[in-house]
C-alpha cells in the first residue's frame, strides 16, 4: 500500500465516518467527497460517472457482470471466455451461465487469438458476454483487449474485460472501449476490500438499500474508496518506464535460463506486464523453491494467490494442460515498479545457491536412503 | 470507530500486507493471525470456525443467505419474511424467490407475533428459509428472534437472523441457535467494508479462489478483519447497562411527549435496543428538523441510511402502511453508550427551540403569502 493511501485512510477513518446516505451536513461532505473521487476517476477512463459503482473489489464486479448480463439475456444465452479467466470470473461465469460457457482456444505464446475469435463471431450464434482479460494475473500477458473490445462493438456483443491487473502497471487508456471493466484497489496500491465496477447500466449483484443509485447495497465504505482514489492519483502521476522495467525483468530471465538451461517460460514471446514472470524450474517442487527463497529474503509465488480453482490446478496450468509434475514445478515473480537491476541479480543469485542447498538436501537424503 | 480498532487498522496496513493466501512465511503469519480472530468469534458464538466466513458486511452476508438456500431448495418453494426487514433481506428474498416471498403480518407495536408464525408453520407448506431480523435498525424493536429460532429448529426450517444490529448493544449468546446469522463490523466501532456470514455450510455468493476454503472468492481483506476483531473483542469486554441507558432514552420520549403531546412513538411498547428511538412528529418535514438540528450539533436521522428501498419509502412506513404525510414525518435518534441524561436533556432543549424556529418561519411564510 503507497504511504500516502495508508495515511489518507487512517485520517479519513477518524474525519469522515459519517454515513454518506444520512441526512446531515456531515454526511453530505462525505457524500460530496466521494462523488468528487467518482467523477475523477469516471473522467480519467473517459466514461460518464454514472457508469462507475463502487464496489468491495474486482471478485464482486467479475461476478457482478455475469449477474446482470445472466438477468437481461435469454436463459439458453451462452457466453465465450478466455481460458486464462481469474477464477472469480471463470467461477461466476459458470454458475450464472451453467453449462453454456463457451472457452476460446489456447495459443502456446499465452495470448488469445483475434483471428479464431473473429471467425468464431462471424459463424457462431451470439453470445450474450464476451469475457477476455487485460492482462493475465499469472504470466503477465496482456492480451489483445482493445483488439477483442473493437470486435465485440463491431458485432454488438457486450464485452467485460477484467482489467484487475493494468492500474499502475501498463497504460488505462481505451478501457473505455469495453462494456464492463474492473478494478481492486489493492493492486495498484490502495487498501483491500475496495474497487469498482465500470459500465453502463452495471450494478452489483449485492442488492439493498438506495446507495450507489440503487446499484449497490451497504453503506458506502468512504475512508477506503478515497484511500483507493490517493492510490490511483499517485499511480496516475507517476511516470513507469515499463519497457525499462521490462529488459531488467528480461535480462534475470535471460540469466536464469543460462543457470537452468531446461527452465521454460510462460508467455515469453508474448508482451507482458514489465513486473511478472513465470516458468517452469527444472526441478525440485516449487514449495520447496518458495520457503528458501523466503529464508534469503525473497517472496516469490507458486502461482498466484487465487489461483488455485476449486477444481484445483491455475487456469494457466490446466490451460496450458500441464502434467501434474510440471504444475508443482510453476514459479511466479513479480517486481515492483522501484526494484533495481541489483534486486534481480539478488534474486538470481539466490535461485543459484537455493538449488546448490536443494541439490546437498536431495543427495544427503539420497545416502541416506541408501 | 474505536480509536483502538482504528489503530489496529493503520498498524495491519503497514505490517500485515502479505497475501494471506501466498505461500511464503509473512503470508502464513497473516493468515494464522487470521484464523486465530476466526477462531475467537467462533468460540464466542459457540459454534465451529468453519462456520465463520468473513465478508464485505452484513449486506453481502444477507444477499448470500438467499442465493445459497436458493441453490439447495426447490424451484417453487417460498421464503417467509417479516414486513420490517432490512432492504439487503428482503430485495435478495424477492430476487432469489422471485412471487415466492411471503410477509409476516405487522403488528401495532412493530413486533413479530410468534403465535401466527407457529400457526403458519403448522398450517403450510414448509418454506425453504424464514427471514427474521434480531432487532430492527429503524425501530430499535427486537424482534422474539429466539423463539423464532426455536419454532423454526423444532419445524426443520432453516432460519436466517440479520443480526446486524446487536453486537455493541445487545447480548448475542443464543445467535448459535439460528441457522445464518451475519454481521457489520461498522456496527460495533470496527472499520466498514467488512463483516461475517455464521452458518453450517454457509459461503458467500461472491465466487472466485479457494479463499475461505472454497467459500467466499476474493483477497482477504486482513487489516480489516483484524481491526473488526478488535472492535468486538471491546464490545465483549464491555459492560453496557442496557437497562440504565434504555430508561435515558425512555425519560427523553416521555419529556418530547409532553412537549409534543401529538408525537407518535413507534415500538413504544415492546423490548427495544436502547440506542434508538423512532417517531412520527405532530408537524413539519423531518428534513427541516434535521436540518435544524444539525446545526444545533444533533443529528438525527429521518430513518435508516439503508432504509430507502428501490421502491421509495422505509420498511417501517411501508409495513405500517404511514400515509406519505406521516412518513415525511418520521425521524429517528440514535444515542451512543457514552451519552448521557446531559445530552439527551440537550436534544430535548434543541427540539423544543427548533420547533419555535420552525413555526416562525412558518409564521413569516404566511404573512409573505397573504
Amino acid at each position: 500500500m503507497t504511504p500516502a493511501a495508508r495515511d489518507v485512510l487512517h485520517a479519513s477513518l477518524g474525519q469522515d465516518w459519517a454515513n454518506p446516505s444520512s441526512p446531515y451536513l456531515s454526511s453530505a461532505r462525505v457524500r460530496a467527497s466521494m462523488e468528487k473521487c467518482r467523477e475523477s476517476i469516471a473522467s480519467f477512463l473517459r466514461v460518464s460517472s454514472d457508469q462507475v459503482v463502487f464496489t468491495s473489489g474486482a471478485t464482486e464486479s467479475n461476478n457482478s457482470v455475469f449477474s446482470n448480463v445472466a438477468r437481461v439475456s435469454s436463459p439458453s444465452s451462452r457466453v465465450l471466455i478466455s481460458p486464462y479467466e481469474h477464477p472469480s470470473v471463470s467461477e461466476a461465469a459458470n454458475y450464472w451461465f451453467s453449462g453454456r460457457v463457451d472457452l476460446m482456444p489456447y495459443t502456446v505464446n499465452g495470448s488469445l487469438d483475434t483471428d479464431q475469435l473473429a471467425e468464431y463471431l462471424n459463424t457462431s450464434a451470439k453470445p450474450a458476454l464476451v469475457s477476455v482479460m487485460a492482462a493475465s494475473n499469472e504470466s503477465g500477458v496482456i492480451q489483445p483487449w482493445r483488439q477483442v473490445a473493437t470486435l465485440c462493438m463491431n458485432h454488438g456483443i457486450p464485452y467485460h474485460c477484467d482489467s484487475t491487473q493494468l492500474p499502475g502497471k501498463e497504460n488505462v487508456d481505451d478501457l473505455n472501449l469495453c462494456t464492463f471493466s474492473v478494478s481492486s484497489a489493492h493492486k495498484f496500491g490502495g487498501p483491500k476490500g475496495v474497487g469498482w465496477l465500470v459500465g453502463d447500466g452495471a450494478s452489483s449483484l449485492l442488492l439493498g438499500g438506495a446507495q450507489e443509485k440503487g446499484r449497490r447495497g451497504g453503506t458506502e465504505n468512504f475512508p477506503s474508496i478515497v484511500s483507493a482514489f490517493s492510490a490511483w492519483q499517485s499511480n496516475v502521476d507517476r511516470s513507469i518506464d515499463s519497457r525499462k522495467l521490462s529488459l531488467l525483468r528480461d535480462e534475470f530471465e535471460k540469466h536464469m535460463a543460462t543457470e537452468f538451461p531446461s527452465i521454460r517460460f510462460i508467455g515469453q514471446n508474448s508482451p507482458r506486464l514489465w513486473n511478472t514472470s513465470l516458468f517452469i524450474m527444472p526441478k525440485f517442487e516449487n514449495l520447496r523453491w518458495v520457503g528458501k527463497l523466503d529464508k534469503l529474503g525473497y517472496q516469490v509465488s507458486t502461482g498466484s494467490a487465487c489461483s488455485t480453482t476449486k477444481n484445483g490446478g491455475s487456469p494457466i496450468a490446466q490451460a496450458m494442460n500441464l502434467s501434474p509434475v510440471d504444475s508443482l514445478k510453476l514459479l511466479r515473480v513479480s517486481s515492483f515498479h522501484s526494484h533495481t537491476r541489483e534486486d534481480w541479480d539478488g534474486l538470481l543469485a539466490a535461485f543459484v545457491q537455493v538449488y546448490c542447498e536443494l541439490k546437498m538436501e536431495s543427495s544427503d537424503s539420497s545416502v541416506i536412503s541408501i
